[in-house]
Parts: C-alpha cells; sequence; structure tokens
C-alpha cells in the first residue's frame, strides 16, 4: 500500500510543468505528492506556486519548500488531491475523512484541471459502500441538519474529536456529521445536501476530470464511463 | 412607516399562543415583535420560548423578557422574520441586509410555519427588483465565489463593514458578497448559489407559509398567487 502510494505520487508530479499554481490537497497520499513536489521544485529550480486545501497541507509544504499564495492571487492550473472513495464507472467521488473537503472542494472545484491520486483500496463500484458522506456544518444548525438528513433516509452522526469528548471543529469553524445513506443519483444529492440550511459543503464530489490509481504493478488511469 | 411596523408587530404577536416556541426574526419589524412578544409574556405570564436568528434578536430578547431556547432542545413551533423584499405573487424573499440570513433561513425554514412580516415598501413585482441577493462565504473561498457569480451573470460586490476598512463579519465569522442579478426561477437560483463551493448560505428564502403587510390603515395578508 505505501508503495502504490509513493508511486503515484512520483507519477503525479510529471503533471506539473514549470510556472504552474497547484492545489494542493490532504490526506496520505496527496501529502506524499507535496514531498515529491517540493523535491522537483528543489532540484529543477521551478518557479511553482501551491496553493494548500488544509491546514495539514499547509504545513507539508511549509517542511518540504513548496512556495504558497493564495486563491485571490492566482487561478490554479491543476489540483492534485485524494479521496476516500472513488466509484469505478463514474469517477464520482467521497472526501472528508480528514474533515477538509469544504477547502478542497473550492480550491479542487476553482483548479483548471483536478486530478485524483489514490491506491487501488479506495475504487468501489458504488459511492457510500465503504464511507459515510461528510457533511460540514454550521454548529448552530447541527440539531436541525441532523433531523433532515434523517428525513431524507440517512443516519447521521456527528463527529467526535479524538478524546471523544467534543466534535471536531473544522479549519473553518464548523461542526461535521458523517451521514450514511443510499447515493443513486450523486449530482442531485452533492446539490440537495448543500441546500439544507446551515450546511457548508458536503464530501461527494462530482467534477473529476481524472483518476490515476496506485497499484503494488504501477500505475493505471481510470476514464469515467458514464454519468 | 413605523406606525406601519408597529401595527404589523402588534397583530403578529396575537399569532402566540402559550406553551409556543417562536423564531425571532431580525430586523427593525421583527425587532418590534420582540418588544410585543417580551409584553404579552409578562402580562399574561405566558410560558413562551423565543429562538434567535442572530446576536441582535438574542440581545432584545434578553432586553424584552423574552426566554431564550436553543434549537437541539426545541423544535420552532412558529417563526416570525421580517424580509428586505416580497415579491407579491410568489411570496420569494430576499433577505440579509444585516448579514444575518444564515441563522434566519436556519431556524425560520425550520419552524412548522414560517410568517414573514413587512411594511408595504418591501413588497415588489419581481425579485431582486431593489436588492443584490446576500451570499455569506467562508473567508478563503471569497475570490473564487466572486469568479463564479460574474459567470452566472451577476454583479458581485463585498460587503464592507462600516468603517469601510474591511469586509463585514458575520455571526458564523464569514464574509457576505452582495450579487446584482436577474432573478428568473428564484428556487432554482437559491439552490444554484448555495452549490457553490465556498458559499454557505444566501439570501432567497423560497419557502415561507404567509406574509403579513402592515399598511398605514392595517394589517393585509398575502397569499401566495402563484409558484
Amino acid at each position: 500500500m505505501e508503495n502504490a502510494k509513493s508511486l503515484i505520487a512520483k507519477e503525479a508530479v510529471k503533471l506539473i510543468d514549470d510556472g504552474m499554481v497547484v492545489g494542493l490537497g490532504s490526506g496520505s497520499t496527496a501529502g506524499l505528492f507535496i514531498m515529491e513536489l517540493g523535491k522537483r521544485i528543489q532540484e529543477e529550480e521551478l518557479t511553482v506556486f501551491g496553493v494548500p486545501t488544509s491546514f495539514e497541507a499547509r504545513m507539508l509544504a511549509l517542511q518540504y519548500g513548496v512556495p504558497l499564495v493564495s486563491l485571490d492571487e492566482y487561478d490554479v492550473d491543476i489540483a492534485i488531491d485524494g479521496a476516500d472513495e472513488v466509484e469505478k464507472d463514474t469517477l464520482y467521488l467521497i472526501k472528508g475523512g480528514g474533515g477538509c473537503h469544504t477547502q478542497e472542494k473550492i480550491v479542487d472545484y476553482s483548479a483548471k484541471e483536478f486530478v485524483v491520486i489514490v491506491d487501488e483500496s479506495k475504487i468501489v463500484n458504488k459511492l457510500g459502500e465503504k464511507y459515510p458522506i461528510p457533511v460540514e456544518v454550521v454548529p448552530f444548525a447541527y440539531s436541525v441538519v441532523i433531523k433532515e438528513l434523517i428525513n431524507m433516509g440517512g443516519n447521521p452522526t456527528i463527529r467526535l474529536g479524538e478524546r471523544k469528548r467534543g466534535p471536531v471543529i473544522t479549519d473553518n469553524g464548523n461542526m461535521v456529521i458523517d451521514v450514511s445513506m443510499d447515493v443513486d443519483d450523486a449530482e442531485k444529492l452533492e446539490k440537495e445536501l448543500n441546500n439544507i440550511p446551515g450546511v457548508v459543503e458536503n464530501g461527494i464530489f462530482t467534477k473529476v476530470d481524472k483518476v490515476l490509481v496506485g497499484t503494488a504493478k504501477g500505475v493505471k488511469t481510470l476514464k469515467k464511463k458514464k454519468k
């Protein structure tokens, strides 16, 4: 697994050209990509800037020497990000296991190209198979959002912090509700969840350009087969 | 105008029964309602609780003796709130001139009944005639949201604070972008705006049960004539 993650990070970094602004994803595979990008910037003296999708990505960029810029300074040419689940035929994703999906979606969806890098354990036949959908909510609204998610047929739980004494708080100061539910129409559900008052953003991603999958044997590219 | 606002507040407070949990709106007319509700609670010794839609509503409830509860303790029986614009035939609203539309929508949409109280200057033939649409955004996303609003044909401006030195910050720690744009299908636009990554909530309200309009001559009730 670690070998596959490392392979895929090395492959993804080849997509970066001198002069690009790169969205820096969150999670372990994206973290390895940031490390590889830092190496290339140093070794090849590239002029490349990163836009971090989380505090975690920011820290790794600082550590590995990827200079950072903001969304109000530059447009993002390419975003490289991981995922918790990738639906095989549609390339729809679930993201947000780390609670960063709002900033990830802001950066990833704004990019001219959005490339997902995962190891093959993340590929599923049907979205929602293994993971619940993370929903970031304004704390004031958590109880009414939970009721609405139950009305929609979901099974919501509040994500708790490590010591289980209180809720996880996101980089934006909000809470995360994880909801297990059938995903029959991902594009519709992505919109419906965002339309619940108090919901900031949900972890269904339906606008993906390309998925690179790392296996022990090498890297393959997944293409969209159907909507 | 002040007389009309006072009349409408006195009329609206008649809708409250003993034992009710009441959503307390924001703005000048809703503020008069909170004052009238406090009077009734004291004079008639009612057991009525309020759920404030803003810091402003909270302060007025404290001042006028309306005991407060939270959304995670009680469901809201009736919400009484103002509006910046009411479209005559559809009862669609624009709210958020005070920057409180996110908490307002959380409370108002969760209520069993949502009643809007306005003076007649707020009634328009077509939504968006006088007011831009307030859009609350995560600060990290403001520049990409502005670009997307321009792509959608809108004319967005960042709402600045009183001294114009920085952005208005909402009760939720976010910014407000006011966007002027044609509202052809309010229900669709409400969803589309919420689906832009980084948008928390917008000021189009399409789920309204009743609108009470205060005029110098008395109060009339507006009913929905079309979708």
